[in-house]
């Protein structure tokens, strides 16, 4: 493989909750994806999913509490646990999940965006 | 949990060439080091191992060739493969890999850190 340049990637695409695949390691995949607005709420039950919050800032609400995630700051959203997603203005996240982890879980929604797409 | 703010757990220690765990996820690890001077070649047999550089400048060698690796950049070492990371100053990196990973992987060494020591 060549290195992942972080910054070149997110230069590559502009769509909102879109996860990029730019790299896998065994069976987990790292994602770029740029959020802006709110997303669903949903959950992953078979699945821990890490947010590390890259440029600006997001927020993500569950049932007890709200977290606020600044630049450089990362969260473990446990399996099962459900989870909203939001930022007020565009905030640029990675993700690290298993490979095949769906970006709305189980949930039906037109936010659900198309899995394994590499940039 | 808590949200995780890298630069101030990288504030919580200054040890070069031992992990430092910050996060779970499933059964993999979040850490964080800083590398200074030449590591020993070494290699995991069982697993794929993530560096991300966060803060300066890093090197890391293969049989058939060199990686650089600045800040805000990732490269995905595949399991089995022989590997000496390097750097010339300080530098601080997040690794990404399955709990239980050793840091000199198989290989005999003084440079061999304590597994599983949080931060």
């Amino acid at each position: 493989m060549s290195k992942v340049n972080l910054l070149d990637k997110l230069s590559m695409f502009t769509e909102k909750w879109s996860p990029k695949v730019i790299a896998e390691m065994n069976d987990y995949q790292f994602k770029l994806v740029k959020i802006e607005g709110e997303f669903i709420w949903h959950d992953h039950s078979e699945t821990d999913e890490v947010f590390i919050v890259l440029e600006g800032k997001m927020k993500i609400e569950f049932e007890d509490k709200n977290v606020e995630l600044n630049e450089g700051e990362m969260y473990v959203v446990p399996k099962g646990v459900r989870h909203k997603p939001s930022a007020e203005n565009e905030c640029k996240i990675m993700l690290v999940e298993p490979k095949g982890v769906i970006n709305t879980g189980e949930a039906e929604s037109n936010l659900r965006a198309p899995n394994d797409e590499w940039v």
